[in-house]
């Protein structure tokens, strides 16, 4: 099973067209303006010098790479010249500033030359990959090789640095993110030595002598030995991706079983309810077993991606529904989140509860409204490529059966048995569970997903699939269920006990203080009480409610009592959280 | 209305009598040992040179002087040369060392000659303030005068120094104690000059151009404007107490009101159900109204100590039963907990809530376990002087009135109209709620206090007492039904929503999870269910309830279900927590 490239599918209208739009038309822009405000471009002319402001960073490359991967997949999906004009001049000022050895990072060139590849933690190599990752995008999209030429003969120079001489002062990267980008220019030119060099960077990783072994940094034990997700959630995502490219590239079963285990591990014991990894704020790691706690959690955008990535990979080495239930999670919650709704301000970090007054305190609370810029600046650039891509990991294709993973209106080019085919997708989804798919081509088997939410859904399934033999002009309508539901997590979630998470379809809901007063925490649902759905002024419908809670009182102890006042609550989105100023919110209520 | 003192009330047998003969034999002496062993004692000296272990620290005095506080309320019941000796050792010490003007501090006479009084922060004269009291109770106990006379001439020095010179670089101290302690000595001998003293210091606090408010230590406004509870809790505290004792010594109404102010808000919004105050742990200070965290809150056990001393001083300046039924709540809750069932092991923090598992994470938690040392050792001699001077509130006498305002087993002699009075207790208290007292002595009236937990005594109650005019030879029972009640907290306390604390009579429970396993988080008590009362291995019942909880689960994230398990709960007294190893422990569970 392959996954069909995202620009093979032309969104048409509905949830995501509107997110397409608002990428292209503002984040992109807003993200642009904040690296070229911070001196971000100009970095790559590799001029700065002491006294100047805005001192290169270390990251800055890969903020840069990643601008462009999603500028490129932009430029893929339609003509955008002044975006193209912009880069193509970045990409002058790399192909200008490249050592002619092939070396290339403009920090080490500008501030610290000379010191190449002495610091594992100084996000050199995960910079490269962001480069190769750029490199491939833009001369997929526009055919232009600049980029991929500079990139290649840098892979060729760290080959020899890394695999032959050995000269650098570490063996594997401190933070990942070549390994996948080299596996994935292996797939993109088929350049056996890009796998080799994949192969290395794994095969070291936590296993070579010259290395102290840091679970933060995942490098705490063999890639194959890995059963648990520790460390640094993002580095660990990238990793895992890696890791199970390598597994289908090389058709290794050991790889195969660790990422089965990672993946395990994740979904079943360290993931928010809105695909948000990473729970503990010091380190941006994964922390124990079910420990997901709401308000100071950390939950970065870029682990959210990067555990989308990582299911993607999953998804094409094991036909399972379960991957793409994930990556719709993730879509339409913990990653979604991290963007504002009108597209140019950004979450680091995607707490599933703000208690506004608890910014009081002294303690760590993640920040409660989104940014325009951050130091740190990871996020952003990451949003942008991934909502130029969010088709990625919808379609899958295998011999004679096409899958579809995720529910996105538009029209999909395929290749079955060798035959060119397309499908129209017609849905109004998450707003609504009508799928209706057109198919013209070959005579295929259709497996659509029926996503695990969708309890009520009564027909045969195969590995989460519902199957459909269609042949050319075939109409097929598949109905989800879309009901609303109290989810409850697993009891070793101390956090959420006694609570539940109201999800409509794929999308997680939320309370927020502007709607529902204060004290969000001691509102009650009712579970047997009556609600509607309505479409507001969100992406996805907002559910009225029935609910109770406690009347004001000026005591701080007193005999409990069954007092209650019912009022109607309102709900949104989690996504959509913090749109509307300055706000507590809740998403585990209590319900009775 | 005048506070009875403790020496008057001779301990009979019950729940009172095992931890006051704890205290004597077990741990006064193991906080000596452990003072001996860290060289608190031997600071005394005043020779202690660079190179030697144990260098003295600024706050080692007030450490000594509370131990032999309490070592002096033991010699003050009964005779135990051994004390005796070792006491009039260490004042030998101080009277030996102190210098010719009067000035003693064990530190600055060691470490820092010369710089006395050059920094606010630096406790000399909290220091003084614990002498003061040390004093006090040594000269009561035995008669010997020679520390109180030190100290006489120590604050001879600090007068000349702050109030006539006013060549001290502050004006008053950044850790309050002396003023309670001028106020306690004004008391103890009349002379009016303490009480100027003391009277400089409050009045100049927070109120003197020569120095920056602070919050942090209760100094951001003039005393008599302050109206909500900030800063540390321990000094905010002795600084309240001292405040409520000027406003009765002085007759100031304007003290007197925000005495009563500062009382309501802590009560009203920042004290734990245990008593506890100081929520949070950074500063170890008072947080925002009704911010009582379980887990990660702090409810220093001297802060519980300062707060009862508090409510002491305003039994005396307002005849009202709340401010008993506080000292009750800290006596039974927040104050025990900080003494182990064994007597040698103590809490300086006592949480609601203690995960294990949560000890993983990098984030503060308190400790789950007494010890036998703490680096800053204040709570430990506070627990040895308070559970030796445990009656200091049970009575108090106004003019042919006796007030009854706690409840230990035993025989107490008072003043009545001028004439001697003995009003015998006999009582199980708190294992049961039956009182029976015995009077000789002229006519009096009798308030005993019903406290506020009794919600089912239907008797009348004036200002929380039911009131009993008794006779030479008169007997009384007063029964206090003791039932099982489920608590809640103020919906503002956000913590604590959907959750509720059992008691009874004065005592809050707890689920340990040496007795209930994992996940106590997730236990729910029912209402309906049934539960009895049982004696076992702690000073007061344990109580077993029905209860349910989930069944164990392997997946993350489900509809929810209304499958539980019933079993049966057990609760101990809160104050019994931790005593059977590391283990969980809750307060707040659910109840339906």
């Amino acid at each position: 099973m392959k996954n069909v490239p995202f620009l093979s599918t032309e969104i048409r209208d509905g949830f995501w067209k509107y997110y397409q739009d608002l990428n292209r038309t503002v984040t992109v822009r807003a993200v642009y303006d904040r690296f070229q405000e911070t001196g971000r471009f100009d970095a790559l002319k590799c001029s700065w010098t002491k006294g100047q402001p805005n001192r290169p960073h270390i990251f800055w490359d890969s903020d840069v790479a990643k601008w462009i991967e999603g500028a490129a997949y932009i430029l893929q999906g339609q003509s955008e010249p002044e975006l193209e004009t912009i880069v193509d001049e970045l990409v002058a000022r790399v192909a200008k500033n490249q050592r002619a050895d092939g070396y290339f990072n403009s920090y080490y060139l500008t501030i610290d030359p000379g010191n190449e590849f002495t610091g594992r933690e100084r996000h050199e190599l995960y910079c490269t990959g962001h480069w190769i990752e750029a490199a491939i995008a833009y001369h997929r999209a526009t055919g232009k090789d600049t980029l991929l030429q500079c990139m290649l003969k840098n892979i060729d120079y760290i080959y020899e640095v890394f695999v032959v001489r050995q000269s650098a002062a570490f063996v594997t990267p401190g933070h990942q993110e070549i390994e996948l980008a080299l596996l994935k220019l292996y797939d993109y030119l088929g350049n056996v030595k890009h796998l080799e060099l994949a192969r290395f960077f794994l095969n070291n990783r936590g296993n070579n002598d010259k290395e102290q072994p840091d679970p933060q940094i995942t490098a705490h034990m063999p890639v194959r030995e890995m059963r648990t997700a520790v460390g640094h959630s993002v580095r660990a995502g990238y990793l895992y991706t890696a890791m199970a490219m390598l597994a289908k590239a090389d058709n290794d079963a050991e790889l195969k079983t660790a990422c089965l285990a990672l993946f395990e591990d994740i979904v079943n014991r360290k993931m928010a309810i809105t695909g948000g990894v990473g729970a503990e704020h010091s380190g941006e790691r994964f922390s124990y077993p079910y420990d997901l706690p709401n308000s100071d959690t950390y939950n970065e955008t870029c682990a959210a991606i990067a555990l989308a990535l990582f299911c993607g990979a999953m998804q094409e080495l094991d036909t399972d529904s379960r991957y793409s239930d994930v990556i719709e999670r993730i879509y339409f919650n913990g990653f979604l989140s991290g963007v504002s709704l009108d597209g140019d301000k950004f979450f680091y970090t995607n707490p599933l509860e703000i208690d506004q007054k608890k910014y009081q305190r002294s303690t760590y609370q993640p920040i409660s409204q989104r940014v325009k810029v951050f130091g740190c600046s990871c996020c952003p650039p990451n949003v942008v490529r991934m909502l130029a891509s969010i088709p990625r990991y919808a379609y899958a294709v295998a011999e004679g059966h096409i899958y579809c993973n995720q529910f996105i209106s538009g029209s999909t080019v395929l290749e079955v048995n060798g035959q060119s085919a397309s499908l129209e997708l017609t849905t109004n989804y998450p707003c609504d569970g009508r799928l209706h798919f057109a198919y013209h081509g070959p005579d295929v088997r259709l497996h659509v997903r029926i996503p695990a939410w969708c309890v009520e859904y009564t027909g045969p399934t195969h590995k989460g699939y519902a199957e459909f033999d269609l042949t050319d002009g075939a109409e097929l309508t598949v109905d989800l269920p879309m009901e609303v539901h109290f989810v409850e997590a697993n009891p070793d979630v101390q956090d959420n006990a006694g609570r539940c998470a109201v999800t409509r379809g794929p999308i997680v809901y939320c309370m927020e203080g502007v709607d529902n007063g204060e004290n969000l925490r001691d509102i009650t649902l009712l579970d047997n009480g009556t609600y509607h759905i309505a479409a507001e002024n969100f992406p996805a419908p907002v559910i009225y409610m029935e609910a109770c809670r406690r009347p004001k009182t000026e005591r701080l102890y007193y005999p409990r009592t069954n007092r209650r006042q019912k009022f109607t609550a309102k709900l949104i989105p989690y996504f959509a959280f913090g749109n509307r100023g300055a706000t507590d919110m809740l998403v585990w209520a209590m319900v009775q």
